[in-house]
């Protein structure tokens, strides 16, 4: 399946990949810090995750899009710790026979994990200062 | 708009590609050439185009996405002359603020690429022997 989540960077992890000939669709999907967060600049975000259970629930979801779509080839890593405006925090990487299947099973990968693993974002403000509002 | 077709490989196009840091969501789609052809085994795909009116194509497909979608960063290429099997002929790389409009705008995009751009595919068949069937 080979789903990850640590410090390492996308570009890291993004430079293992490999080619395959089975494969016509080949999409990786990377969700980059703005830099700004409720029209304030930050200086980027520092994601932190509920150890054990994040991997555990990426996994599941590694397992259940195995049983309930095609045949396919994933690999996912989410970077936890401080993330710079413009760095990828995430890259899903799906691959398909066909290019239809691969952008729905990306887009599905991306919301499943939105909505039930464990990671949080703490935007890091730029503008952050210690005087008194 | 950054399209282009050349001799040139995808990955070295990829290598040069920028971060952005108002752009959320940054979709790669590679198509990759497959180990076969009508079942026949191939070692890789001679691309071909009709050269100039491609490229006017491709740009074209380019303004019409700007002028019809929201927002948005495009870069493509499309590797022509010999591509082996594992390799990529095509990337089509979108950049938007958010994910859900990058997954339909980089479908679109290929799906208008296969229907207009004259691009031709010639499989170069691993098993062709000079000898008579």
């Amino acid at each position: 399946m080979g789903v990850s989540i640590s410090e390492q960077s996308i570009a890291e992890v993004e430079a293992a990949f490999l080619p395959s000939e089975k494969h016509g669709a080949d999409i990786r999907f990377h969700g980059a810090v703005r830099d700004s967060e409720d029209e304030r600049p930050i200086s980027g975000i520092e994601y932190s995750h509920y150890e054990g259970m994040a991997l555990v629930e990426l996994e599941k979801i590694a397992r259940e899009m195995a049983d309930s779509e095609i045949a396919h080839l994933v690999a996912i890593h989410h970077k936890i710790g401080f993330v710079s405006n413009g760095e990828a925090s995430i890259v899903i990487r799906v691959q398909t026979p066909h290019s239809a299947d691969a952008f729905r099973i990306t887009a599905e990968y991306l919301r499943r994990i939105k909505a039930s693993v464990p990671i949080w974002k703490k935007p890091i403000f730029a503008d952050t200062d210690t005087s008194a509002a």
